[in-house]
């Protein structure tokens, strides 16, 4: 059967490996980079190549760094007293957006969830005990996701973190601002009422 | 504002500059790649940086090749009396894939669109007239595509070549095999009325 020559099959074939890249997709993407200027196509293939040399885990939090620490763990404008938990480091990047939160982070890679085999012991969370051990940590955020599988994880973590000094807080859960009610479904309607906020002035 | 490592953002950038691919996108294809073990990134990467140095056009047809001939234009199993006419190196793929031509192609770069201000001395057409010339070619079938640019197109080609003298064809157009009348346009429709073929046995 005819088909492309050979190094553009090898680029189709490795494109259409990642996720949500069909055949086709990888097909159309070859034929971009092919017509590309090939300086741009080399930019994308040292980037690529690059990645996986300068880039791995902070020692610390398990953010994505170029250094031994992040550039948040090792900043001294952050509050080091506060640790906001999630499940991947690319929550980080969101929370960072919001602007809101100048503490420290803790990375679980990932949440529990029985059915897919993800025990306490597979996460992040000796760690993250050992971060709050010394007393200095006065506040612990548990910001994983208000899926199932983030609610069971910050109710362990809650447990597991009580008999430490430290405060324990979840992120509210309610409707996403700028939402019509009619579309919010029940759960989350039912928890924004239970958790309704007095409003002053 | 906080953001990813410089590697990781570069990558990020680079993907994202790919067409269909948004920042969301190329943020997720990153952070999947960093996880994926270093020889499949390798791999890739290798993929791509080699792809503007190992492929280019057949000198004869624009096919896609690494040779200075592409394995259709430089192979004595094909009938080098017919030339097929398409828009893009990727249709002969297409075409191939159908098994049921033979012959040679021409790959016209893209088709005629005043719209876009291409121009047929925009396109491959010379060198097509070219091959055409010295009376070896006995068809030449247009397989533009049926839009409009691609109709065009080929009555353009159509003009220029009736001095030479290979039969000219074009690709039929109708219902494609598998579906309902009810789903097809009537342009489409009325053409597969006016082109009907006699049944037989």
């Amino acid at each position: 059967m005819y088909s492309y020559p050979d190094s553009f099959s090898r680029v189709i074939e490795n494109l259409s490996r990642l996720p949500g890249i069909g055949y086709r997709t990888a097909e159309r993407l070859a034929i971009f980079l092919f017509k590309s200027p090939p300086e741009k196509v080399g930019e994308l293939a040292t980037a690529i190549a690059e990645l996986k040399k300068r880039v791995s885990y902070c020692k610390l939090c398990g953010n994505f760094t170029s250094n031994e620490l992040c550039s948040i763990c090792s900043s001294a404008k952050r509050d080091h007293s506060i640790i906001c938990v999630v499940e991947e480091a690319k929550d980080i990047i969101a929370i960072e957006k919001a602007n809101q939160y100048r503490g420290l982070y803790h990375v679980l890679k990932g949440a529990i969830s029985p059915l897919d085999g993800i025990g306490p012991d597979d996460l992040a969370i000796g760690e993250l005990m050992e971060r709050v051990k010394d007393g200095s940590i006065k506040e612990v955020i548990l910001a994983t996701n208000t899926s199932a599988e983030g609610e069971t994880t910050a109710n362990y973590l809650c447990q597991q973190l009580k008999p430490s000094r430290a405060k324990l807080t979840r992120i509210a859960c309610g409707i996403p601002v700028g939402s019509s009610l009619e579309y919010i479904d029940e759960i989350t309607l039912g928890k924004s009422l239970t958790a309704r906020v007095e409003m002053t002035g």
